[in-house]
């Protein structure tokens, strides 16, 4: 396994050029919404993936996860196939038990036989059909806080509130750019000044939440936000996988204070830790996201320290 | 270029086991020896590489710049060539000014046509045959301490006084079996048993002497030796080389506060940190030592942090 996988999505500068997305009708109660209906879906994730993992924080916190099924893939792409995928290895018989597939791919095609695109988690099915209806990793996470209130328990933070919907739109719009997806453009770039260009932003947009989380316990104020969810999941994989794997060695998460006791602050809370698994994300980036013919994974650093205190509930800001 | 270049060093277990070295007659002056003579030989060496850094710092410290002559190959290995060599591209036509040739296998096939080794730096080639008439990475630096003092300068210190030979050998082979080779046995490993098992051994042995440094200001008091030399090339290179690249990351040098400030101690004096080229390591072991098709340099970390004060001196220790 190479990257040869996303060769179609560099551009002829050696720059990472994340593929559009393909199936993004949204949530709701108009007529061409996907209805917001208790087990009518099954979400694909891969526990790995930061896109996937911001749902599944985000239906923990919400109370959802009894409203909406998960699968999961195997951290480690198939190899025996002829296009890159996930697969159901982890389960019995390597098939997953609700949609009987072996394979991510097999719903994307009986979706659109045609599709050309990478077969991307989190993916929605809908279990009437078997089909995809929703693979919007972008969007996905507002539909659970907007859409499916219905659902949410009684004491569900409010992860969109609408005094903070344009800040927070704004923050999500260089989270995503710059730092989600920016580690991705350092370690997908295929030409030294992309690369560069990619590392020199990433950390100049952290150095810039490094100094607002001084001021604040979470990115608005005292309440986590959808913000902290988008931002938690790239912090998360920073030193076990980005800063090895994709080269974002200036430092570590360990090496900002701030960062470094926020991402502790959030781990320390059930749903980010509950859905936080190392081994899958240590598998996954190491064997089948980086060029690693020899096929190891690196033994450290030691995720323990995460548990370390954090203060940031308790002190003055 | 990938690390094939060292499958035939690499057992069934797929632990790596490097070359016996093929050129080892001693300088000295019996009837057998190499006669210690100014300005008959040249040293060629790899900035990059740490067998062939120590006896540039040795040269220094030693007093014995102006008695050797010294070749410096290109960090990153010729591509265009059917045997993995060294070229001196670096120099004017691509040729050294000396010898005259444009890789390190011509002055190694000039001596030995059946040669079969991998063409390795250090060499010290006679200028009277222009043939290598000694590769011996681990024994070469003892010659210079030993052998040659008849050209050491006034105040050269004793890097192996003799009250410590016994403690300093000892000590030495630790430093090497698990340290300076530690480092390749857990970067070559083609298994994820032979990478641990020296992940493990590396880390103990390093732990080990975060103590020792944390009762004396070198490894043997208050005055460098032969095992510090031995030492400091291996730890000069861990964060911006070995950490990433040969996935030796349970911690990086700066977790260690002895090791850190005592790494900072020796950069700090002229020996070692003239003869420590960060552009060639790092090109080196990133672009020639690891699988990197793409072809990418970390950018990071930043190496200026050497320069801040260790405090060693004047410590009591």
């Amino acid at each position: 396994m190479t990257t040869e996988f996303v060769k179609n999505e560099v551009d002829e500068a050696g720059r990472f050029r994340r593929q559009k997305t393909r199936f993004i009708t949204p949530f709701g109660d108009g007529p061409n919404d996907l209805p917001v209906e208790k087990d009518r879906y099954r979400l694909i994730v891969s526990y790995a993936c930061p896109w996937a993992h911001r749902q599944l924080i985000a239906l923990k916190l919400l109370g959802l996860e009894n409203v909406i099924s998960v699968g999961v893939v195997d951290p480690v792409r198939p190899t025996n196939v002829a296009r890159t995928d996930w697969s159901f290895s982890l389960d019995q018989d390597a098939v997953d038990p609700v949609l009987g597939v072996h394979y991510l791919s097999e719903l994307y095609l009986k979706t659109d036989p045609t599709y050309q695109g990478r077969f991307t988690v989190p993916a929605v099915i809908d279990l009437q059909t078997g089909k995809v209806v929703n693979n919007d990793f972008l969007g996905l996470l507002r539909h659970w806080e907007t859409q499916w209130t219905r659902f949410h328990k009684p004491d569900a933070p409010d992860l969109y509130p609408e005094k903070d919907q344009a800040a927070i739109d704004e923050l999500n719009d260089l989270i995503f750019t710059d730092i989600n997806n920016g580690v991705y453009k350092a370690g997908f770039a295929t030409s030294q000044s992309a690369y560069e260009e990619a590392y020199d932003t990433l950390f100049d947009r952290l150095d810039i939440l490094e100094k607002r989380l001084s001021q604040s316990r979470y990115l608005f104020g005292d309440h986590i936000t959808d913000s902290d969810i988008r931002l938690y999941v790239t912090l998360v994989r920073f030193d076990v996988a980005y800063y090895n794997g994709f080269r974002t060695n200036r430092n570590r998460l360990v090496d900002f204070p701030n960062l470094w006791a926020y991402a502790r602050d959030l781990y320390q809370q059930p749903a980010f830790r509950e859905t936080t698994h190392f081994d899958h994300i240590k598998k996954h980036y190491h064997l089948s996201a980086i060029d690693n013919p020899r096929q190891i994974v690196p033994k450290g650093p030691d995720e323990s320290i995460l548990l370390q205190p954090h203060g940031r509930a308790t002190r003055h800001y």
